[in-house]
């Protein structure tokens, strides 16, 4: 068999409940890379599954297209973390192999010299069985997966990388906030984030129609709180906006259509829309969007929703350099 | 074999062209209802297949959904034909069997007695095994089609009928305009009414995208030429503006996701939106504008394109309801 070979075209039949509905898997791989690991550097994990920060060790692989990566992309950016932790981008088409290198020389990571992310996962867990995400941190001595466990990667970026961030860094996870900070971005996974997956890739029309009203009551929820902030948090950009970011900027190139979330196409938020391309112009944020990647994944890695692989050509991007008169 | 048993889920297969392309299949019935027929009252039509005229005597089988037949509704009312031509409404989801009565009593017509539209099809070409279509103008004396010739069938309305017209109807296709109507509308079935359909059905990504920049420039053009003028001809109501409609009225409903025609919605226009708005709220097109048939058709009819079936919950059409400023 393959490598990945076990891998099916998308997201559905697995990941899909008895009504319809989209339930996204577990993430498999939960170590983490802390400040407090007992490892010595070169070293595996201890025994709570931490691994030592050592700058030039782990590589972050990514694909440009994917939503729950692109959280560590921009992240790394803000942070300045981009010599200490490097970055390995697959091709934006899936196939039934799953994520592949073969945007590199010879089909293969230059660094972790595999065709395939599935095998990072197998020589990890020869067993798993499921699907293979990104991101996910592998560590570059054993070629194993450290973390495909988006949420805490991106809040570790934050937190225990801190002796590698760049000067004037901004704090995206503040300590003082957090208590508002969670709960938030908790709304915004299960409304906004997942919530565009879970109208997208529901088979049943309750499924789809639940999912669609809790996105827009939530993206209104949103809208009414911007009006009078500049981030969702204040005058400071947190772990929040660049959550938010990475399903706002999808919006009306893919989700619109491509998953049906279309009570209205963002550009016909005043708040959001303004919001997003506030975002979009500062550094971190709209460099490292990739609309090619973002369309080419989504209408070509879905034949259950897209059958006959035609990416629409629209809307034109150029209209998230206009003027957003915030700040 | 069930009646209309040949028929595909969709313009799939038969009406695509090697490169993906999408080619319209030729009308098969172009019977005509003519003033000149030599025809007696009740007898069939004369040797240049002309049918007399004759109110009550022809029904005009329609689909609420298709803007084919779209026209012709809207011009039954515009003109006041709706006591000598009859309307039978097909059921919204053309199943393998094609367009059914199924939402009439027994789940036949009841004044022609038939399940299916594709068995007058076949009880006037036996041979008939192209995709049947509506709008059909139909003999209840023959249970024949006389014809599906969809423009042609519209003209004939404004220009045969008029005996039966109701008093003050327009004149939608007035004599000293057409040598500037004809190509007009031509321009609009090719790049626009038709053009949805070369972009929605296309299978291969250059065909999809010459339709829909040729959509596009077309609505560019016409945008601009509302700008000063209120309706396609100026201050009156033309076939023209029939024929547009039926594809505006659609447009954000369907052909910007379903079809992918997304470089804009209609409500992106500035002149277009506000000119679609004036005719919905103008009597004989918004009151026969049926959102629920139209969104469960297209949806439901293309698995090609929408093989989950879901049917996407938005836009909200009390937007058609909004001032338009205009005239």
């Amino acid at each position: 068999m393959q490598p990945g070979g076990k891998q099916d075209s998308a997201q559905f039949g697995r990941e899909t409940a008895a009504d319809g509905a989209f339930v996204r898997q577990p993430n498999r791989f939960t170590g983490r890379v802390t400040r407090d690991s007992r490892s010595a550097p070169g070293e595996g994990p201890d025994e709570d599954g931490h691994w030592p920060v050592e700058a030039g060790r782990y590589r972050l692989v990514v694909s440009l297209a994917c939503p729950w990566a692109h959280r560590s992309i921009i992240d790394r950016e803000l942070l300045g973390l981009q010599e200490a932790i490097s970055l390995a981008v697959v091709d934006p088409i899936r196939d039934e192999k799953g994520w592949r290198f073969t945007l590199d020389e010879g089909g293969k990571d230059p660094v972790l010299g595999i065709g395939f992310l599935s095998e990072a996962y197998l020589a990890t867990d020869p067993e798993f069985a499921g699907r293979v995400t990104v991101p996910a941190l592998v560590d570059t001595i054993t070629g194993k997966v450290v973390s495909n466990d988006y949420p805490q990667l991106s809040l570790d970026l934050s937190t225990e990388w801190v002796d590698h961030h760049a000067a004037g860094a901004p704090d995206l996870y503040p300590q003082a906030l957090r208590a508002e900070l969670d709960p938030l971005m908790a709304d915004i996974f299960t409304d906004v984030n997942n919530g565009v997956y879970k109208a997208g890739f529901a088979t049943g029309q309750e499924a789809y129609e639940a999912a669609y009203d809790a996105l827009f009551a939530r993206l209104d929820v949103l809208e009414e709180r911007l009006a009078d902030r500049r981030y969702l948090m204040g005058e400071a950009i947190t772990e929040a906006d660049v959550r938010l970011f990475t399903t706002l900027v999808r919006f009306d190139a893919v989700y619109h259509n491509h998953f049906k979330c279309n009570r209205q196409k963002l550009t016909e938020f005043i708040n959001l829309w303004a919001y997003a391309r506030d975002l979009y112009q500062t550094h971190g944020f709209g460099d490292t969007v990739d609309f090619d990647h973002i369309k080419r994944h989504y209408y070509l890695t879905h034949p259950k929703i897209n059958p006959t692989g035609v990416v629409p050509k629209g809307p034109d991007p150029l209209r998230w350099l206009t003027p957003h008169a915030r700040g």
